[in-house]
């Protein structure tokens, strides 16, 4: 159990009658490792609830953590959409069950895209940053800015973000096209399916970024595709900084080839490429996506659900793709 | 016709097979109203297109210049919503019909109204500026901040944009409540009308005003209008800044009965006043609401075609409320 729940009450509800709960109080990594060693305090541990908050303290569930778990570990349950933090391989290896909270982050997460989306259509950071210098209005804002109903938004990754960021905009209405690995055949007749991507690229007045951080995704969106889009095109990501080759869309602010892009994630974050900061007509936002009280309850009570069927029934809900892929480890 | 027009073929294709364009060239009011004197450039002028960019030089259209116009204007074509800008009272007086956008403005504001709402529930502006001072993300925002799906949003002033504004924040969906000076009668059915503003304050978490400025609604959300809201709830203002009472908000604001404000309009803009400056959780944006080229065309457009049709058929379409009022004048 992570030292920082949200609501300690859920941890009583959904684990207090069938768990000893054990919070976690190691001052750095190597405290945390022994602590699985034999006699340590973590020793008998059978699920682990993780958040991105302690890897202030011991560090992103690297090899080196999954292979220094005792063997009594079966689950971990960790708090978000994304799991790059956590080896999935390693977990794969050896028999750990690794679990997210893919639908509880949908709504707030495409929230955020739909903010992105509003302020680099309508250039509304350069406008509240002049009014905030008592310079009212910039001027020829309106020459360059777009209402967004009628445009087309590409969607990358059409699950339940892209889902869920396709059904926000189909208010105004935009077009509504995507790619994803393969076609989702149970969404809206309104999102239309482009198995080329570069075809649906040349289409697109936004792209919008929906997909996980693997090893194939990591500077998915470089060079070729971001030219494949119409001049003036925006690019917005609220998935992961890594999935953007960052020089290549540097270098299309800089052209204009972009007319700008609505960033909450970054390659190295905390850490933000302070090249970014020269553009004033983007959007930047310190991975806010998930940042409010009601989606980090909603999330931490799915994570401790996890644990909770996985403790009474063996399996819990949201088993990540690359377990459900895997062949049944030997346990 | 105004010496700004947005695009030239507009003004070709809709009057230029049936009137005589003359375009502002005055420097000042005065110049301006001595060309509505006999042997101006003016006086012959029936039909006159307004926007508000000709204040910056003539000054608004108050009940000097409206009683400066020569005997031969019948018209005039104001481009936006809001004519408060324009004597009214006078126009009828003298028998000159006044028009204004109204349709054209909806999406645009609407859109701006959507942003602040995101902006102020989730705090992206204390965000952004954090992020751009290389501060990553202000810490306990999560214990401040809200998901929109489910939250209550109470509109005061169904007309266009308040419509408009209330199609959009469905797609969440919000519950939506609203008083206007009589039900709608063909509002959407998930529009819940109250009668009683102060019952209905008293459910909203977020009030957005979408009423127009007249004598009646200057101050109209006041210290009692605002304390009837629950403590933590958040005002929108995309109408005018005048209808605020700004003292009575920013007091509500100082002692927290207001988590925060989102403002695209001032009383006297393009003055703000500095103590707004002072509290970082609130989204101010320099009256941005139409300002994009795809909706300023199209308010530029229907505010000809209202000129055009006076012409051609005698009536235009967006003849304003008070005439529509009023007793049909001596002409």
């Amino acid at each position: 159990m992570s030292r920082m729940v949200w609501a300690q009450e859920d941890v009583e509800r959904l684990l207090g009658d069938i768990a000893d709960v054990v919070y976690l109080d190691s001052k750095n990594r190597s405290e945390f490792l022994s602590a699985f060693q034999p006699g340590g305090k973590f020793f008998d541990v059978v699920g682990i609830y993780r958040d991105n908050g302690s890897a202030d303290i011991i560090g992103v569930f690297d090899k080196e953590i999954i292979n220094g778990l005792s063997s009594s570990v079966k689950w971990i349950a960790h708090n978000g959409a994304g799991y790059d933090p956590i080896d999935v391989h390693a977990c794969v290896a050896r028999g750990i069950y690794l679990s997210n909270t893919p639908g509880a982050v949908d709504d707030a997460t495409a929230t955020t895209a739909l903010y992105l989306l509003i302020s680099t259509m309508r250039q509304y950071s350069i406008a509240e940053r002049s009014l905030r210098a008592l310079q009212w209005k910039p001027s020829g804002l309106n020459t360059k800015t777009h209402d967004i109903t009628g445009r087309t938004v590409a969607i990358l990754g059409l699950g339940g973000i892209g889902l869920r960021f396709a059904e926000l905009v189909q208010a105004f209405p935009m077009r509504v096209i995507y790619h994803s690995r393969r076609k989702v055949e149970d969404a809206p007749a309104y999102c239309e399916y482009f198995e080329n991507v570069e075809e649906m690229l040349t289409q697109a007045d936004v792209l919008s970024l929906h997909v996980p951080l693997r090893a194939e995704t990591v500077g998915l969106v470089g060079e070729k595709w971001i030219r494949a889009l119409k001049p003036g095109a925006i690019i917005i990501n609220t998935a992961r900084g890594k999935v953007i080759d960052e020089d290549a869309m540097i270098r299309a602010l800089e052209d204009g080839h972009l007319s700008s892009v609505g960033l909450d994630v970054f390659p190295n974050e905390p850490e933000v490429n302070p090249r970014l900061l020269e553009f004033p007509n983007i959007t930047l936002l310190p991975h806010m996506g998930t940042e409010n009280q009601d989606s980090q309850r909603k999330m931490e009570v799915r994570a401790l659900q996890n644990l909770r069927d996985y403790f009474t029934t063996g399996m819990g809900k949201d088993l990540v793709i690359e377990w459900k892929n895997a062949k049944k480890p030997n346990l």
